[in-house]
């Protein structure tokens, strides 16, 4: 089988910490084009993965009869634009998650994918995880019982990346904390719950502390540096809440890139009526259960993986065999749904029933 | 100026725990009945304090005229009817929490203080601690800010109390962990933040884990032993969550008397935009801010105080001077408002406005 | 077999916390005197209780014929004094923790026990506790491979006792923070280890932060309020560090009962080639182990005991049978030469030889 | 001024992270020679950071008449022999922690120092932090009172480094955690407290975990992956005990590369009669203290700093003045007097006077 030709749109930090590195190492795969509209950063990539060829134009990229899929790692705003297009252009496509910016983009993603019959996959990069799926695993066989509440908390005292620039401005990003971070969180909750359909979802989103550019205190900033020459732009969440009801499950959240509160939680409840368990995100989990009479906690710490890898090298097959895998975007778009919701009820003000 | 002469009614645990020592302790009251319909207890008490008259019938309690006051200490079947007896027999009432079993009963009991001009104060004992009052003083203060949020949880893994008694039957608690707990976080919010009118709530409470009365797990159990004979009942919440929409604040909240969930939390975070305050229940506060560019911590622990005490004391001032203070019957009706919503919409699936 | 007859001497907290109530629930014994040199709290005993006869002077337990053995829960002065005079009557003893003030005192009462053949049991009451034999076992049947150090951490910001009075005068008590709470934990490590030998200790005990009586800032202060009248004696020791090599493991410790930091630490990690154990003092273990290729831990926890009942309802089958149990004096005495040990090495500023 | 030139001796991890970026963000230093015994590491510095010339002999380096001053970035077992042959051809030199693999060649390089009177500056990089720094003032000035014990804790479950390399073989390393990591938290708690003299020292080192190379169960592994190739060699200590007197303080650690425990703990706590201090390694410190009668907690964090920037701009500086400072070798020479004594006392299996 000859390799599976990639280009990569986007050269930014998740590109090069993520995608890259995974597609080298990636025997079946070859990257032909690495794109950016700031050039430099593709001709950095050229030199520094010393392959492929640096352009401006994704058009080049998705117009070249060679290429057979593209990952997508631009801002929010030109996911579904780019990904449609390849599409379209025949070409299958992973993108970075969020799937877009609102739902009207990602719904649009999903009928293109449809129409084509191209793979569209997002990248929920945690259900490549050992842990998650360990989870998933022992929630559908029953282990923890029926499962009647999740918690979900993503909270930070100080974590707004780059203030004042892509992140934080709501007509490139489409949304702050819940976006960003509670993409993953809730995607992760979906996944191993077996993707069931929100009914009803309140929500408020806040966008606190970090209106105050110049005020902003912090310790370290992601993305780089604060804008501070008048021109950034914050108009996005640093804080959500919502609870959200399926049919047997309730999910409640709390998320803040930024809070006056100095205790860090990033952590996921699966609370079950046999047993429960604990996902630190990005780490282990700990299985609260009984047995004999006593309470027990079960947690256990393997090797770490790099579930990128995992995540690229499933695309990779995927591009090959037409396989519609756990990346999907027909799995995906259900958090599309629900963080929508959860801008929308915080809007209105009110419940939104979907 | 002669003591105030009270009744207790009701000689269980909390009577015994917190009413009657700080009765006692007061130089300006003086306990003339101890009641109780299990006469043993009444008795009991009469010989550990060493004063008093032991009854059966709180009648003959509210009926005789040198009674200023009762306290009523009974489980919460009973508040309703004796506080409103007493009250229409002209005794000042304290009454212990929750206000009563539904809002419908505390709303009559409201109506009747209203109507006869006693003192009805409620049981609400944190609103006497100096941690919440100077968390109230730095809220009303501004020191903290717009307060936009409130996040409350009160997990434990294992505390159902008294498994298949008067805790856990609805017909004579109203509820479990929301009522029993809940309550009390939710007063501390709500005082804090200035009684604001809860104008939305969405929340679901589930029996989980304690009906399974044989099967049950745990370590230690508060209120006695389970009922194993076949005659327990357990028809109560053992979880809760919600989410509450005021005009300025949203809180959202996770309850639970048991849960398979190791990991313990009892804290209020009142967040606000200047800074926060993490207040560990029955505890002391952590104050979460910013100073010249730097991110502060900030926790103070002082002398350990009784609230039971500031409370009865504050009670016995008000019996003597006829004043209202932070715990008469109209502030806490929005606590209990705010419960009858959380279950109101725990049953009908939705969010409920008010 | 008729019912042991017991004398319990010393009236104050530990006895009606722990031995008292004990006793009382042990269908093969019978409490026949409450002994205090403060009447009236062995008068109250007799009230509580409903049995025994209230005498001031111990002579007169320990010269009744009918009495088959004491308990001793005076203050640490008392301990020696009584269990010999208790033994050359012909009484057997149960003494609380610690032995004696100084190892000479308990070295002397150990000669008593094998000259008089009377049991000598001293109060280790974690030797009772389940999590503990549980380690025991672990650490016996190989499952921790070789335990090479053991790390005590008992750390309290502020819990000194009764300030100015017998806790902390050197004359009354012996010692301070490492008598008091050193004792059950060190007891505990070298009961797991199977006791080994102590061949050097290198230590440093402070009296550090209640030397200043008045000063003195507390939260909550156990076995009373301070003594602020002029008379209080502070010269025992509230901060204790050690460094103990017994042929195979190291003992490393550090104990505050008053420390300027926040955290409180109370656990004993045993570490182990194969497998290491945290034990919460009191409470429950976790287990941190390796299984095919991935770290585990693991973390049972059971219904509550009562380990004085299981103490003292071993104390009372002893007295029956005669038999030497994990708490008889030959096993305690260790502690006893190893915590000498810590305070010469203490006064002398160097490592002891043992 | 002329830019100061620079030789970076040894072109590994520490010299990417730390010190190459900083001279190359420092106006006032110039890069010449990158040189590592593996040239195309050499070479691949000169092509990254896109200056100097690349040698395999630091001989070349340290005999260019137009060299000031170099940076030692080797394994351990070369520190002592170029940094003496560097200052007697003339350059001053800043050294990697530790100074050396044993106090001889510590000394050594100490007496050459004096004797050519060039700077030779050790990386004792926490003495240029700002936590750091405020700390040494707080308890210079008084405010912590008397500081009578530092507890030092640096321990993990699992981060051997290297296992079977240059850091697990003691003729490289001269040892293994005690040197690896101790030094840096030794060194902090000795600068903090004034340099005081060890007057002696009991530890004990164990090579226990890491010396089943094959075994070894692990997560994450720094500085690369296992040597399982049959070469690897593990002799040095991954757990260390030890207490050492000065003549006010004493200080007790326990550290592990490797432990059957799961609770990391990183941290230095220094415990003084006013208040104390916990200061978390390689981040923020919280003060506790007590005012008004209350006990208090402050902990400020502020904006994130580059140490080594500082510790590298303060060595130029020192280049070009001569000024000694606090990283000099006369102060960083007590660190390894203590650590030697450390090792001996465990060889020796006794306390171990200075």
């Amino acid at each position: 089988m000859s390799k599976v030709k990639i280009g990569v749109i986007g050269c930014g930090s998740i590109a090069n910490s993520a995608h890259i590195p995974a597609y080298v190492k990636n025997e079946d795969a070859e990257i032909k084009y690495f794109c950016d509209i700031k050039l430099d950063r593709a001709e950095k990539a050229v030199k520094d993965y010393n392959c492929g060829t640096a352009v401006e134009d994704y058009h080049v990229v998705i117009n070249d009869p060679e290429i057979d899929a593209v990952s997508v790692c631009t801002p929010n705003n030109m996911h579904s634009i780019i990904s449609i297009d390849a599409m379209r252009a025949g070409k299958h496509v992973l993108c970075e998650k969020p799937t877009a910016r609102v739902l009207s983009e990602a719904l649009e993603m999903q009928k293109v994918a449809h129409e084509t019959g191209k793979i569209l996959n997002i990248g929920v990069v945690n259900r490549f995880s050992k842990s998650v799926n360990m989870i998933k695993d022992m929630i559908s066989n029953g282990e923890l019982g029926d499962i009647y509440h999740v918690y979900i908390a993503f909270r930070s005292q100080r974590s707004i990346p780059g203030l004042g620039g892509a992140f934080t401005t709501k007509s490139i990003a489409g949304g702050g904390v819940l976006i960003d971070w509670g993409v993953h969180y809730i995607d992760i909750a979906m996944y191993c719950l077996g993707d069931p359909e929100p009914r009803a979802v309140s929500g408020k989103a806040y966008c606190a502390l970090g209106k105050d550019i110049e005020g902003y205190t912090y310790v370290n900033m992601w993305a780089g540096p604060p804008v501070l020459d008048g021109t950034g732009v914050y108009d996005v969440d640093d804080f959500v809440t919502a609870l959200v009801r399926t049919d047997n499950t309730t999910i409640s959240m709390n998320g803040a890139w930024a809070q006056n509160i100095g205790e860090g939680e990033s952590y996921i409840d699966f609370i079950g009526t046999k047993a429960g368990v604990r996902l630190n995100y990005g780490g282990y989990f700990t299985k609260y259960s009984t047995e004999n009479g006593a309470l027990t906690e079960m947690k256990p710490q393997y090797k770490a993986e790099n579930i990128f890898e995992n995540e690229i090298n499933a695309f990779v097959k995927c591009v090959q065999t037409g396989e519609h895998i756990q990346s999907y975007i027909d799995s995906a778009i259900i958090t599309a749904k629900l963080m929508q919701a959860i801008y929308d009820s915080s809007d209105r003000n009110e419940e939104v029933k979907l």
